[in-house]
């Protein structure tokens, strides 16, 4: 957490923005992002937005996608065209430098989008941003754009992380997750997830963000690299990448070629005789080197902090060979080339940044070694215990898995490289689609959705384009049980579904009455129903034929969230039991690292029928139907890198391997369940009295007979040295337990050891021996600073507070902070590194 | 150190003896530190070592060199023809299964060998024990070998763990280190450094063993791989690799050929017929395989647990071709074929082995990952902290610097690969001779001593090859300063000189008047001199080229200890100085990680007249000069594939950024120095008051005045998160600070910080305000479990034992174990894991 606030910091002052989030997940859909803050801005009663014809085209394609699905109209040309006047302009996208490398002054077209009522939104890049006016100073209300090149591999097209900042005014409506600063127990700073009221773990119904896997990961690769090069360093490449761009261009220009904008950063446009742009791109790649193709007179080039100059001597090469005549070195143009005014006053940046000392430290590889070593040493992380999260799935990464991400030939493609260039990752996503077909049950798979959010978000489209292909449009109610993941209607929100909310029965089953009734009532209209299977509740629902049945004869789709695919794969699928869609959370079953909040992949699957409709990219297309919808990410295979990692989970495990681990996973969650049940409640087992690869237990009555709360549980099993699993989802008051096929005997065991000790201590409270706001388990978690405090005074003992059970005292991990203090938090926002200072008073 | 002991357990189960060090160089320099036991196992009177002429011959090699230096007779000749009768075989040793792959039984041989009064040693291959009567149980006295095959690269030679076991009767002769259990100042299970009674650190001039840097690192990974795969694990591994050469030799049967021994365990022996192996081996080498070449009609083939049946396919493809006959396959041999009992009654083992729980418990990844990482986060490393030891320039060991060793093309080639195919090898050893000789001043390097103590000894064998080809086989007096790092004697030792001491100044100089005189006392057999430069005492000698001229002129050599050349790279040089010989670790100034005592590399350069008496390899020539001296090391390069760790920090940082280094060195020790002179005694300055890289406090005034001792403050440091300087080296009640360049000044005060609190607390003592005894100091070091104890009764409060000083609240790294008991641990010597149930009486 640490790390993302340093981020949020980086992203505000890079920006000139107050306010960051912690990561979105590519600069394309942060765009989309923006506009749908932009129109909630405007209450909804606004439906135009304005997109610069020189934004990047997969941000234009995702932003459409989006757009279109809450009947937002998005009107694309060049900025200077755009009109106010008829008073329905939500939100405006601008891009700088734009997708041409231009650097533009927007004039007082910030000041009039104001006026107008309308969001002014600019797609920017960070390392330009270490040397340009930056958004925030004149006029933009959010900047978006991707942190990628801060150290982050292309890996043919992600995972990176993408940013986004904006003013105090809409800060409130921003997406993703924000990390706060808030106060601990012993009145230390602490950190935590603050401002998720968009999110779909707050307001269910009423969320209009569907993010929950991120980036996390990346962001924290992206502001490593800020740290370790520190406000000069960022400010020397970014100098040095200009200046080659400019070397570039003005040797071009010596080979008798014309530049057509001279305010640029890293990218030129190289206009050509007419025709000869094609020629250009022949023997660029016959040379080894990719340009961007705009017309036939006309490529994009872009240089970064890897380019040299033997990389601009070849392309002088390929430029002189064309018109056959002499080429020219970057040494000679260099050497005639004036560097010390080119980027031109107008746009050059006077104020500082980066000037916590976050990011004027840790220069040297010891001194950044040293940090990230105790940042990671305040992690409690599967390297030290089971992490029990219900429907996260925190299984074995296993190393051998990873070790691919890390080839240049995997990590180091663009991701619009001519396909022919691709073979490799052509045959491994084939690879990869035929054997998830095999597990799911399905015809076909898209790898564009970048998230399971972005797979339902994405599947519920399908299903929509699906209905508008048969004349049904008017199809739009998407059924989703009580039980359902927050993300289910925020994405059906989002895809421009009316929710219906379908009931529970008391074992945690769809009500199939309930259901019945709300698909008469919606006969008409039914577009689909969202289901989890196993559902959320932890149970195999026996009647889920029967439910997929129904919505089928009533000409609706079923929607699988897979998100619990580890209790199916081998022993059940989603096209067995009926299902026409489900996203796959690669970073669940299928081994991804969750990265503390991301990369993820949510690929989807989906039957015959609804493959034509499965999306296409405006680069790269990556569907060959005329029915396919709109890019709905910025790269045609998303996070296409860590797919590897899934192949080879896949490959390693075979069919056999991935049965076994099934049956494992359930048993793990079903020896849990039975060992834990003469101590709590467990809240749903199927008809055998079974649960499936998870199970809820109650903490309801508990809370009501003492005071204790699932909260204060999941704060004690810090101090046995256990994250805690997943607290109120998806019913409130609850915790959900899910092991994984991952863990051993001895682990489920002391996980289990720890659970009834913690009861132990709860009767003490309950039976009066243990005062009810002074014990343990209130006090949770106790830091080493406490438990040896000279001034110690709880009632209980330091040996009751640190060492509850025997194995702790060979083998401790301590909680580096107290119990957080939510309301301080809530009332005193802060979300970019606090100074210093605030960490000495004590 | 917990796997270390998990070692010792593993070698002594394995081998059925019941003693085990903590790992060797090499195979051969294990054989010959054994010759070395049994040679002074009979008080160094019988001189004859007997060697079975089917044992490696870079083992042979080995012991032969280093027999020669002591004056022991080695013998080779088959086992069959021992002969003790005269009474002057002080040892065997055998190879158990032998060179050529044949398993022996020895028959009564150890037996006859005890009643001769001489050790029987054996030397074998762990993989084979699992399923071979161990040595142990047939009457072994001593067994040695290499660890390398339980996963470690072959890495063109090293670096891998060589061990040695032995009974309780000659353990106390045992070289290397031995990690022994003591307890703790909680009582508490504790491990520790036992049983360095060969080794310098003890009683220098007595030393007979020069083992400092091990091969600590591998000795970790071999034992990882047993814990991972347990008993039953290497068992089958053991199984499949003997099925598949017995596959294999079946094959060969079947394509007409002969197979040498029936008694086998994975290398079969080939006959063919006359001068059919040089075509055997032309063929196979153009199929990709290496098999080894014995004479015209014989070649051996080793299997291993890498080999499938592909492999053998291929095999039987070569010898099908040199005969023009059909070929057969694993396959169709393996139906023939019966294995169950392959392995003949006689030699199969029956004891159990690894029956302890940490070789049953971990084998899954996740268990694994959390034990290893649960080990991990005991030590106290460069992550964490500088680790201002002196003399072992612990300094960055960057990243990029270790990637190459992970790469198959630089781990995963045979030593004895023909050199046509280790081009690269070639390429990279050659340039890092050139890139050394300039920075020493050196005509050529050697690059087979595999470690420091080994370039000594080695460097010290060419001095007397030197003097023996000039006539001068007489000269046998080595002088060497008292203030000498201890392997420097037992080195000189090794190589059969006799040791005359030279006396130190008051400044820490060599008395030059007292070398005067032992140069005059010893002209005529004047060797040469040991001088360490700058000296141990952390001074620039200013009187280095006098004192190398004046043993210049008597006709010495100078061999110079080069550990500190991190004070000499770029600023002045062994040859500048008048150095004839000077080896380098390059695991210091050249950044081999340390590896917790290994792996290191000594390579040794030599002045040009020293060059033609550079060691050669019996298998691989690495010299072609008929003076070269025999094998220091089983390998040509010793352990070649961490070379290109030096070769990258060399290319990487240039002439001028060497030189910058050792500047930056030495601007930190003088700036600590400063710090810390108005609190502590700087031992030794030069005449103008400067330190070089390193600087010694003495603490004997302290421990005078109040009874607080150099241990006090160095188990006190722990509590600041630091590991100690080195204690009492090279001058005993005093501790050696070496910061290297890689520290920040931030990191620097942070150390002085402590160290200055440190001495506040000493003063409390000096002045009566805390006692003698119980005080921070002699309490340290404070495990948190001490300090929340609900019994602490300590006259100094909790929070002054853990929280010195502020910094430590936000980071704070807990001993694991409290002050260490040693004589109880060398009363009850426990050289194995103790059984859990030690851990539990609490
Ligand atoms: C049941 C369920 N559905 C959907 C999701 C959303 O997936 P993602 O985090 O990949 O966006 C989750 C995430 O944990 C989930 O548990
Ligand atoms: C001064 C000195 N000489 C020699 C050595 C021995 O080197 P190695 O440990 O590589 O055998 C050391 C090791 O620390 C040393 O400090
Ligand atoms: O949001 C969840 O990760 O369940």
């Amino acid at each position: 957490m640490e790390m993302l606030l340093n981020y949020q910091t980086m992203v505000t002052d890079l920006t000139g923005l107050p306010v960051s989030n912690a990561s979105l997940l590519d600069e394309a859909t942060a765009a989309a992002e923006a506009m749908y803050m932009a129109f909630s801005s405007g209450n909804k009663k606004k439906n135009v937005f304005l997109v610069s014809d020189d934004v990047h085209p997969q941000t234009i394609g995702v932003v459409k996608t989006r757009a279109e699905a809450i009947d937002v109209v998005v009107k694309v040309m060049p900025h200077t065209e755009f009109d106010f006047s008829a008073g329905n302009v939500c939100g405006v996208l601008v891009q700088y430098p734009n997708t041409h490398g231009k650097i533009i002054d927007y004039g007082n077209l910030p000041q009039q989008s104001r006026s107008a009522g309308a969001m002014f939104i600019v797609a920017s890049d960070l390392l330009a941003l270490t040397v340009l006016r930056p958004p925030g100073e004149w006029g933009a209300d959010c900047v978006v754009g991707s942190a990628q090149r801060f150290g982050v591999p292309l890996g043919f097209g992600g995972p990176h992380a993408a940013f986004m900042a904006t003013t105090d005014e809409h800060k409130r409506k921003m997406p993703g997750r924000v990390i706060g600063v808030s106060r601990d127990s012993r009145g230390q700073p602490a950190l935590r997830m603050a401002m998720q009221t968009r999110e779909q773990h707050i307001r269910r119904e009423k969320a209009t963000s569907n993010i929950c896997t991120s980036q996390a990961l990346l962001a924290n690769v992206a502001v490593a690299y800020s740290i370790w090069h520190g406000p000069d360093g960022l400010k020397d490449i970014a100098t040095r990448t200009h200046g080659i761009a400019r070397v570039l261009a003005n040797g071009l220009v010596f080979l008798g070629y014309q530049i057509a904008h001279q305010d640029f950063f890293d990218t030129i446009q190289v206009k050509t005789r007419a025709g000869e742009a094609n020629r250009v791109m022949e023997a660029a790649e016959q040379a080894g080197l990719n340009f961007r193709y705009i017309d036939e007179s006309t490529v994009n080039i872009s240089m970064d902090e890897t380019s040299t100059a033997q990389d601009v001597d070849n392309i002088f090469k390929v430029f002189a060979s064309v018109r056959g005549t002499n080429s020219v070195t970057a040494q000679e143009i260099s050497n005639a080339t004036d560097l010390s005014n080119s980027i031109a006053a107008a746009f050059r940046r006077a104020s500082a940044f980066l000037t916590h000392p976050v990011f004027n430290l840790y220069h040297s590889e010891t001194e950044m070694l040293r940090y990230l070593h105790k940042l990671s040493s305040k992690d409690l992380t599967l390297a030290t215990a089971m992490i029990p999260l219900g429907s996260c799935t925190m299984k074995l990464n296993a190393t051998s898995e990873m070790i691919p991400v890390t080839w240049p030939s995997v990590n180091s493609i663009h991701p619009f490289a001519p396909p022919r260039q691709v073979a490799g990752y052509q045959t491994l996503i084939s690879t990869l689609e035929r054997d998830l077909c095999e597990v799911t049950g399905f015809h076909a798979i898209s790898f564009q959705p970048n998230a399971g959010s972005q797979g339902e978000y994405t599947g519920l489209l399908v299903i929509r384009a699906y209905h508008e292909s048969r004349g049904d449009a008017h199809r739009n109610v998407c059924l989703i049980p009580t039980s359902a993941h927050g993300t289910n209607p925020a994405s059906a929100a989002l895809a421009g579904f009316r929710i219906v909310v379908v009931s529970c029965d008391s074992h945690g089953n769809i009500d199939v009455a309930d259901l019945r009734k709300k698909i008469a009532e919606n006969k008409e209209n039914l577009a689909c129903l969202m289901v989890t299977y196993p559902s959320t509740h932890g149970v195999f629902e026996e009647s889920i034929r029967e439910i997929c049945s129904l919505v089928h004869e009533a000409g609706g789709q079923v929607y699988m969230d897979g998100a619990n695919m580890n209790a199916q794969c081998g022993l059940t699928s989603p096209g067995t039991i009926g299902a026409d869609v489900c996203h796959l959370n690669l970073h669940k079953t299928f081994c991804i690292p969750h990265g503390g909040g991301g990369p993820g992949m949510g690929p989807i699957g989906v039957a015959k029928h609804l493959a034509p409709f499965l999306p296409t990219h405006p680069v790269i297309p990556s569907s060959t139907s005329p029915q396919a919808i709109g890019p709905v990410a910025a790269a045609p295979y998303a996070s296409a890198s860590i797919l590897p990692i899934s192949w080879m989970y896949l490959k390693l495990m075979g069919g056999e391997g991935i049965t076994k681990a099934t049956q494992v996973a359930i048993l793990n969650a079903n020896y849990m369940a039975t060992r834990l049940a003469p101590h709590y409640k467990i809240l749903y087992r199927g008809s055998q009295g079974n649960v499936a690869h998870e199970f809820i237990i109650d903490m309801r009555e508990i809370k009501a007979a003492c005071g204790i709360t699932e909260e204060d549980i999941a704060k004690r099993l810090m101090d046995f040295n256990f994250h805690a699993p997943t607290m109120s989802f998806p019913v409130a008051g609850t915790l959900m337990i899910e092991p994984t096929e991952s863990e051993s005997k001895e682990e489920l065991d002391r996980f289990c050891d720890a659970m009834i000790c913690i009861r132990q201590e709860i009767k003490e409270v309950e039976e009066g021996k243990a005062d009810r706001l002074n014990n343990p388990l209130k006090g949770a978690p106790h830091t080493a600073d406490m438990v040896l405090s000279d001034s110690w005074n709880r009632p209980y003992s330091r040996e009751k507070a640190a060492y509850p059970l025997a194995y702790l005292r060979q083998n401790k991990f301590w909680p580096s902070v107290g119990r957080i203090d939510n309301v301080y938090g809530d009332r005193n926002l802060i979300c970019t590194c606090p100074p210093i200072s605030a960490y000495e008073q004590q």
